[in-house]
Order: C-alpha cells, then structure tokens, then sequence
C-alpha cells in the first residue's frame, strides 16, 4: 500500500511545518482538515493535571461535526494558568478561520515542554502556513506525523485497507511519544483517520477498545503525561453500509483498528528514548484482571527489570521481586516464571536452564517474559522496553 | 567518638570474613555475637516473596533472648525453595554450635543475587572463621558493614552516645543497600545494637517508628526486595534506669534513634547505585497523609524528575506531572511547586526564576522540593536520588 499516513482515509488533507517554537528549526506543527466534516471520538489523560488543549480538545470533540485537529510539539501548553487556556482557543479560532469554518470544530493537542507559554505568533505564523501547504498524499501526511514529532527518532505512522460490505475502507494514523509514557491511557498524541461510515457512539467504543488493547499496555517510564490524546476522525466517504451496532461490520473495522494501533504501540516501545529492544509481560493464574494488570505493569515498569533486558541478562529474580512487591496475590508453591519459552523458576523453585539461550531470547528486538502467580485463572498483559545509558543522556543532559 | 560501628555499644562483639561466595574474594559473612544475650525486634520486607533467610529471622526474633546475628552477603537465597529455608537454618545452627548457644537465638540475614543456592561448604567454613574472628572495637565492626555489603561502594555504618538517667548508652548500627529500594519497610539489611536498658515493646516501638522515619522513606528504585531486614538488638549493659513506658527516657532514645538512622538513610541515598546527589520531596496542601506520601513517592520514583536531578536541570513540568499521575487529590488553581526556597510554579501559573540560580540548589549534594497540593492540611516526605548512566551500567552490564 502506498499512502500509510493520516491521508490514507479519503476526505482527509494534512501539512506539517516548522513555525520555530523548536529551537532546532524542526517541523512543529501539524494540520490535518477533513473539509467534508468529520465524526469524532478522543480519548485523554488521567493525570490529574491536564494541558489547556487537554481541556479544550474533550470540550470540542463532544460536538458535531469536526473539521480539523491542529497539533503543535516543542511546548505542551499545560501549567500555564489562564493565558494558556486562553491560547488553546486562539489555535482553534486561527485554524478555524484559515478554513472557513467555527472555532468549535477544530480539536488542538500539544506536546513539549511544561510550564511555557506558547509563543503565539510564531504559532498562528505556523497554523496560516500549515492551512496553505494542506494536500493529500503521503508526503503530507508524513510532514504532519513529522511536526508531532518530540524526542522521537522518527515519525511513526501507518494504515489498513481492507473491505466492510464491499466497499474499501481505509484507517490511518500518526504517533508520537518516546518517554513520559505510562498505561491507564494512551500515548502522548495519537491521531486517526479512516473514512469508515460508522455511528459515533461506536466509533468512541471502538477507540476505547483499540486504545486499551494497545497504547494504554504500553509503558517506558511509568508515568502519564499532561497531555496524553487519542483521537479518531470518520469522514464516512468509504460508502460501507452504516455501522451502528456491534455486527460483523463492527468486528471488522474494530479488528482492523486494534491491529494498526498494536502496530503503532509496538513502533513506540522500540522508538522509546534510548530504547534498544522492547518486551510483553504476560501475567497468568491471578486472583483477578487487576491483579495481573498490575502485576504485569510492576514487572515492565521496574528500572532493574528493563536494565537487565538491556544487558540480555536472565536476571528473573528481579521479575519475582517486581512481582511480590506490587502487593498482587500470589501462592508462593506455585509461583513460576518464563523467559520466551524457557521455564526459569517453577512452583517456587529455581530451574538449572541454558543461561546463554535464555540472554539469546532476551537480546532478540521483542520477547516474552511470563509468569503464573498460581493464585487463579485471569491474565493480563502490558508492553515495555529496555532502559539505557541514553535515556538518561536524553532525559539529563538536555537542559531545558 | 572513636567506634562509630556495631560494636560501639556494650556486649557485642563482630567479625566480617571471605569465605567464596562472592566471586570477586570480598568479604562476604558477617557475625554479631552478644554473649550475655540481647533483647531483639526486627522489621522485615512487605513483599510477598520474602527469602528463606526473612522467614527464619522472623521466626527467631519473635523468641526470647538472641546470641548472634549471621549475615551473608552475594547471595540472597530467595526464590530458593524448601532447600534455601533448610539452608537457612543450617547457618542458624552452624553459628549456634560455634558460639554454644541454640539455634533459636541466633537471627540470620541473607543479599545477593535471587533463585540461586547457597554454596553451603564455604557459608559453614566462613561461620566458624568469623566465629574465632569475633571482637570488639572499631576494627571488627567496620568488617562486620564490609560484609553486609553488595554494590555499596562503601561501608555504612554510624553510632550515637548519649545518657539517660546518669549512665552513658550507645547505640551502633551499619546497613547495606545501594538498589532495590522502596519505601514502606526497609533497606535490604540494617543491623542495629545498643546497651540501653529497654523493655521488649519498647524496643519494637522505637524500632518501627525510627524506620519509619528514615529507611522508610526511602527510594531509590522504588521497589522493595525479598530480603529487606532490619533488627535492633539490645544488651541492656548500659546500666541506665529502664525504658518501659513511652516517658521522657524513652524519648530520648527514641530522638538518638531515629536521628542516627536518618544519618544511614542519607548515606544510602548518596550511596545509591550511580547517584550523584539526593533529594528530599516535601508534600504539603494534602487531603490526607496517605495522599501526601503517594505524591511524595511519585515524584521521588520518576525516572523523569531523576534524570532532570543528575543534569541540575529546573524541569518542574516533571514533578507536576508525576504529582498529577500518582492520583492523589489536587486543586489546580493553588498548586504549587518550589525548588529549595524558589517558588517554580504558584497557584496554578509559571512563574519567572532564575534558572542559573535553581539550577545550582539542584546541583547540591542535598536539596528539597516542595509540593503544595493545595487540597487540604496533610504533609509527608520523603527521600531521592538521582538515575545517572552509572546506574544502567551498575544493572545492566554486570552479568548474573
């Protein structure tokens, strides 16, 4: 397929730009505009403290129609009091009246650093230029996932076609997000377009089911950000027949969704700041789905964990460490733990097993660590990476 | 004061000794002995795997009088099943029948490396080397806090001599912990003697509270292990009238304490694996404590706000956001965050600083944040260290 960008869906133009709120002259900021209308759903963070466009972006997206979504990167406009929440509005009412239509309609994000007031005029500057570059095609959907962009090392995006009653429908989407990333939502930005026919109240259920089974396990530092968003725009131009309950039609295009945001998960695990290799933690035999959530996300989030990934070293007694300590029930006599397919530890006894073989599994780009707390029957599972030198160069040794 | 180690106080003799556990041919088996007995109480790790070494200490401790105190080091023996309790025991009784005593009054402690056996020949042949070993002053009880020791870099150890009722009381402790360090007990192992004349109870009180105050607040990973001990054993050969009831007495030993054991958090901090520097989190404006110390820990735990320490940089966006992810009850318009005595962010808006100026208070040995939640009248604290590359070598380059 060619076009795998936000552009893949019909009825959908995007631009990217560099308007200088990057010092590093570096594209900022994004635009996307469906001129037909779109139906939308967004899903946002759960931190307590949330960007102004956080606020504005769930304010807009519970109207009607939506007709663009403006992003901008370098600043996240969050802690920023009144002039910041005031600021989120004036980039709805510029993208607006670049392209002709109500401020209401227009969803904004933000991404970058706390506590700055966003430079304004470099920023409408950017939203005039944006609305003038807008175009179809791959290269404007890859200059808009660009212009997301943060410390990530590359722009992360792709599509799906596939058919729902005979007609070819199309999801596309863009990412960004390498640190700051923490389950219970989302991934920073997240932006989709497909040009599916499909009610609203499903196109939310959808989001909701995509996000949770992809973005939301996905952690790099355990934390959520101020800004985390996750939009989908319909511009219902595939011509499929309506979905509006949870028919085969339904299944499908949820499927198709689930799919590519995996994908896009996966993208981010291993364009993590300073990631090298990602891994799943699958939690097994819990007491209840919480449990083995947390559990699975004690176990990925744990900085000696991912630091024994990076040197592919098959230290599990930090796994059952990661484990006992996240306060899940666990039966001791059964407790086991597998690295891939190597069993390590079983019924609460160490195992003798190939210690070169198991760091060969943990050294490949994605394994599996997986471990049966032996006190039921529910699972879970949760997405993480390794944690290295250069997370720390990214995260120390650039002043703000 | 000359002896500033376990054998500060009066009737405790030690030794620390190589016997092969440690491939590197450090020291590696320490031994306590109080040959007139000693009252005891002990603190041990939450999480629910604990070693076989914590299961037999805090069967023992629950007894009466104890003689001796063995502690390995290189070697955690947890995950190790019914041959690491065995095992557990059998240092019990090898150091009993050295010392002629029963085995139920000897305490055992155990650090090192998860899920591998305990190489019982060496163990057993380095408790009868420390045993003829075993002697008072300064010497012998830095040897003790050289063999407790893992990826310390440095022994730990401090005393206090104050009186109560006319009669000078000493109190000497050493521990060991650089990683694996997570509030709500402990420190991997902390070995605390004194001479003072002290009520079981009493000793147990005293025991939780200057923990609680001081290795509990403590996080360096944010996990705790398996093996997270600490005891305090008393030989009441100081004389002094004795403590039973919580009267002025009491809470002089109970200030010394705590004080000494606040020394000994410090220097874990500072002597974390990789740190720089540390920091202490002050939480303000809660709805309740429990909110307080969740936040406290949050911002302590985040690798973001750790990484923002080790490069002295004024990132506050950080500790906001980790505030606003741990959950706890904020009110968005009276947050507010200082870095030492600069307020970074009030009520809800950035304020102008002087970057320079933060920058240098973050880049002190020691320095405070304080968050003010703005949601109620409850405080907590909180101690932190900073994640440098060191720590990512110290975890991921070393083989097990």
């Amino acid at each position: 397929m060619a076009n795998e960008t936000v552009t893949a869906a019909k009825g959908f133009l995007a631009a990217g730009v560099a308007c200088g709120i990057k010092s590093s002259g570096r594209m900022d900021l994004g635009l996307i505009h469906c001129p037909e209308g779109a139906t939308a759903a967004g899903v946002f963070t759960t931190n307590k403290i949330t960007s102004a466009s956080v606020n504005v972006c769930r304010e807009n997206v519970r109207r009607g129609q939506i007709k663009a979504f403006v992003v901008n990167s370098g600043n996240a406009n969050a802690c920023t009091g009144k002039v910041g929440r005031a600021n989120a509005m004036v980039m709805c009412k510029k993208a607006a009246k670049e392209l002709d239509t109500d401020q209401g309609s227009v969803l904004v994000a933000s991404t970058g650093i706390i506590g700055e007031q966003l430079p304004m005029r470099k920023v409408a500057g950017g939203i005039s230029a944006a609305a003038e570059k807008l175009a179809g095609g791959e290269t404007a959907g890859t200059n808009f996932a660009k212009a997301i962009m943060t410390t990530d090392t590359e722009p992360k995006q792709g599509a799906r076609v596939f058919e729902i009653s005979g007609e070819e429908v199309r999801i596309g989407a863009a990412v960004k997000g390498a640190g700051m990333i923490g389950p219970n939502m989302a991934t920073t930005i997240c932006v989709i377009t497909t040009d599916a026919v499909i009610s609203k109240p499903l196109l939310i259920k959808a989001l909701k089911r995509a996000v949770g089974a992809s973005l939301n396990r996905l952690t790099v530092d355990g934390h959520q950000s101020t800004n985390d968003t996750a939009v989908i725009m319909s511009s219902g131009q595939a011509g499929n027949k309506i979905i509006k309950s949870q028919c085969p039609r339904y299944r499908k295009f949820l499927k198709n969704l689930i799919d590519l945001s995996r994908e896009l998960a996966e993208k981010m695990a291993l364009g993590a700041e300073g990631a090298t290799r990602m891994f799943q933690v699958n939690i097994e035999g819990a007491a209840s789905r919480k449990d083995a959530a947390k559990a699975a996300r004690a176990v990925a989030d744990y900085d000696l964990v991912k630091c024994a990934v990076h040197g592919a070293d098959p230290n599990w007694g930090r796994i059952i460490c990661a484990v006992g300590s996240s306060g899940v029930r666990v039966d001791g006599t059964k407790l086991s733990c597998y690295i891939g397919d190597v069993a390590v530890f079983r019924n609460g006894q160490p195992t003798r097993f190939d210690r070169k073989k198991v760091s060969d599994i943990i050294g490949q780009e994605k394994h599996e660590i997986t471990v049966d707390l032996g006190a039921g029957t529910c699972s879970d599972y949760c997405y993480g990476c390794d944690l290295s030198r250069e997370y720390i160069t990214v995260n120390a040794d650039y002043h703000t």
